[in-house]
Order: C-alpha cells, then sequence, then structure tokens
C-alpha cells in the first residue's frame, strides 16, 4: 500500500543498530534493506533524510542515468547535469561528445554543494573534468537562463517522500530548456513506489510523451551509438542491457499502461 | 568477496528482532534484507537454515521458474516439478498440456515432504491438482526410477551455503531423466554470489550446453509458444520479460564468459 497524503513516516532517527543501518520507512512497509560499514566509524554511502541515496558499491543507477542518454540522442553536444554525487558527470564526460572550450559545446554540471566530495571521491571525480563547467548554485535557476540542451539528466530524487526536490512544475522547465532533446533520470523502485511512479507519469506525459508515445521524439530504446567499453568501464550496463531497461513486468505494465 | 571453503556463517539463529526478520550470513557480508509481518505472530515466509526461501509477495522466481519452460518446448507433455513449495506445481498445472490420465502424458511433482502446506496454502495448491501425480519420497531416487522427461522443474536451492541440496552428480542424474529435454532451474543471485553461479555453470555446461552454445539443443531465449495471460493470471511473466532474463550485466557477463 502506498503511503497516504500526509507522506512517510519513519520508524526512527537515521541512527545505526550494532553497525547496521537500517532503511526503514513507510514508504516501503515490512521491508528494509541494512547496510554495514567494512570500517568501523565510516559509511560509505550517502543518505538524505534517511533514504540511501548513492553507494559506492550499487552503480546499477548512475551507470544507466548517464550513459542510455550518451547512447540514445544523435547529437548530444548540449548537455547539463543536474545535481547528485557527481557520478553521471564522470560518466558523461567520457561519453559525451563534448570539447572542453569549442564555441556551441558545452558539458554543464549545476549542483547546489558538494558535500559528498570527501565521502564518495570515486564519485565526485566527475565534477573535476576539464569538459565540465560546474556551476554551484540553484539548478531551476540555471536552467532558466540557460538553454537548448539535447540532453538533460538529473540525479534527481523522487518528487514525494523524504528527498523530495523535483515536482510539475520543473519538469515543464526542463522542456522548456530542450531543444529537441531528451530529459533522463531515475524514476522510482517499480517494486515498492509504483503509485509514485504512475504519480510522476500523469504529469510528466504531457511534456514528454514517451518512448512508448505514438509518435516518441527519439526512438530511445534502441541506442543510435553502440555502448563503449572503452576507455570508460562500465560494471553494468552493455548494449543488451539497453534495450532491456524499457521492459516491465506484467504488474507495472498493467499498472501504467492507461497513462498513455 | 565470496565465502571460503569452510561454508557460510551466520550472525546468528534465525530469530526475529523486534517483528523483523533479518537475513544476515556471511555469504552476502555487508548486506541485509529484513521482512516483517503484518501480523503478530505469523511470519508469511519460509526460511530453510537461515535462508528465505519463499515469500507470497515476491513471485517473480516462482513465476519465472515454471512460466519459462513453459513457453520454451514445443512438446511438454512429460514434466517434473522437483522440491519447492508447489507453486510451480501450480502455474505449470495451468501451463503445460498435460491431459490427466492419457496414456504417455504425466506432470509429476516429488518433494520429501509438505511442511509448508499449512504456511503458504496459496502456493501448496499446486499439489492438489487434478494434472498433478505428487509422489512424497526423495526426489533423484524417483528420476533414478523414470526417465523420458521433456522439461524438469527444479525448485532447488543453491548447490553450497546453508540450503544446500543440488550437486554436480544431481545434474547428471537430471541429464539421464530427460529425453532431448530443458532443465530448468534457479541460478542463484548474480549480485551477491557470482563466484557460485560460475562454480555451478562450470559443472553444468557438460551435461547442458545452455542457450549461448554453439548447437544448443532449444532456442529457449524466444519463446516457441506466446505466454497465455489467460487463465492464469500472471504478475510479473510476460513475452517481453522471456528473453530479458537471458540479458547479463556487464559484470556477470564478463565473470561468467570464458565458461562456454
Amino acid at each position: 500500500k502506498e503511503p497516504g497524503p500526509h507522506g512517510p513516516t519513519f520508524s526512527g532517527p537515521a541512527a545505526t543498530r550494532e553497525g547496521w543501518f537500517p532503511e526503514m520507512c513507510s514508504l516501503w512497509p515490512g521491508q528494509a534493506l541494512s547496510l554495514r560499514s567494512r570500517f568501523q566509524d565510516i559509511l560509505a554511502f550517502s543518505v538524505l533524510d534517511g533514504v540511501t541515496q548513492s553507494t559506492e558499491r550499487g552503480r546499477v543507477s548512475h551507470e544507466m542515468i548517464a550513459n542510455q542518454p550518451a547512447c540514445s540522442h544523435p547529437k548530444r553536444t548540449q548537455v547539463l547535469v543536474m545535481g547528485g554525487p557527481g557520478v553521471s558527470c564522470r560518466e558523461g564526460a567520457e561519453h559525451f561528445p563534448v570539447e572542453s572550450g569549442r564555441p556551441g559545446a558545452r558539458l554543464d554540471g549545476a549542483v547546489t554543494s558538494s558535500p559528498l566530495k570527501r565521502i564518495l571521491p570515486g564519485m565526485a571525480i566527475g565534477y573535476s573534468s576539464a569538459k565540465l563547467t560546474l556551476h554551484v548554485g540553484e539548478g531551476f535557476q540555471f536552467m532558466k537562463q540557460n538553454d537548448a540542451f539535447n540532453v538533460i539528466i538529473t540525479e534527481s530524487s523522487d518528487p514525494r517522500g523524504p528527498a523530495e526536490l523535483f515536482k510539475e512544475p520543473d519538469y515543464q522547465l526542463m522542456k522548456m530548456a530542450l531543444e529537441d532533446g531528451i530529459r533522463w533520470g531515475p524514476g522510482g523502485c517499480r517494486w515498492l513506489r509504483l503509485g509514485l511512479i504512475k504519480d510522476m507519469q500523469h504529469f510528466c506525459r504531457p511534456p514528454f510523451p514517451g518512448p512508448r508515445a505514438e509518435k516518441p521524439p527519439h526512438q530511445v530504446q534502441v541506442p543510435v551509438q553502440e555502448l563503449r567499453q572503452k576507455p570508460v568501464e562500465l560494471r553494468y550496463c552493455n548494449s543488451d542491457v539497453h534495450p532491456e531497461a524499457f521492459v516491465l513486468p506484467e504488474f507495472a505494465r498493467e499498472a501504467l499502461n492507461d497513462v498513455s
């Protein structure tokens, strides 16, 4: 059952229990994934209001968020990465054919701050890429002043819940900042938060028709460019995995089918 | 890191903590999935030596184990289901074109006992199917006396670890009991136990060349029969999901690539 209109409730503070960090929330009742650090006091993952956001080990979402759009758009010289621990910039800097200093081509990164630089340096290294122009400030303000992007990657969190950041007007704003472009980002867990995904679809569909629309702007299911294995070392993505990401299990297909 | 040659160690007995059942084991260090029952004292999932085996909610593996072979073999009148809580019999009884009492056609189920009948009746109902002939006894003994199966489904556990049941000689025995057939069963978690899957492949490949072999006995990636949505209500499987199950993420493809 999805949480009510009053939002999620947590079972307690994001404190560790016997060295374990249990992620308990009314958004996913009766289930909890716990992580334990191999070191005594250093938890090598980032937590925003009680919800785990990034881990060094789980590279799936980071690789997918950066590499799928990199292979889906025929023209991708104007790229904006919003938020996140820097890993999309890291991945994107390798994949996007942006030449630093070339007029009209740019890879922009917009973050409010870089609190993870010391904690997750392997990810934050993306912010140091020579290809990237980093803007520290409010991302949506940046978008209002800059547009004509081919790809906008948002390492955004959910539109409802403890790490609520992106809402309906923000998607409208992203549409305005794109030029025949793709917006790419995490959609939420289909196992635990299907109702949330449905809500998101309702307000995302008008500006972004999606890959299954009658006349989609881009056929993103089939990559226009092979996923290059080198020089980037990919641990999850490959050319077979790319189309797999668009396949929905029956319960999700059914639930999301009426949202066209 | 995979566990050493002395096998896994558990952090404690399979006891609940404040109503939660945490699954902690040296096989997956630093990670634990906890489940909590919605009822006070009834845990609606089965546990074998500390490892969660079945839940009423998680139908993925059960549907895949039964429905994928049902759609992969052109002839499937002789079917054997070994072990498990009965859910493969339940799914299989709907999908396999076995007519009860017809000579030469049979759906056999072999179990040592049915301890889950009262705890998970929704699954155990499979053992009551009119199509099924249930054999309570030692499954491998049954296979020695019965053969010419088109499909053998094993709801088997891992060949190493706390629920160790199926080993190399058992796969040889299954090969003997098949006639131009398919053996289907769970392979283990690629995230947590990749080394184990590699070990299994090493001793499974000689009798079972696998779908990626040069001359595979069956092209199981593409279903020979569409997954029927009715009368069986499938929550996970559909015709798009079937081929998806054969796609490996890069880290798994790399690790298993040299095992041909």
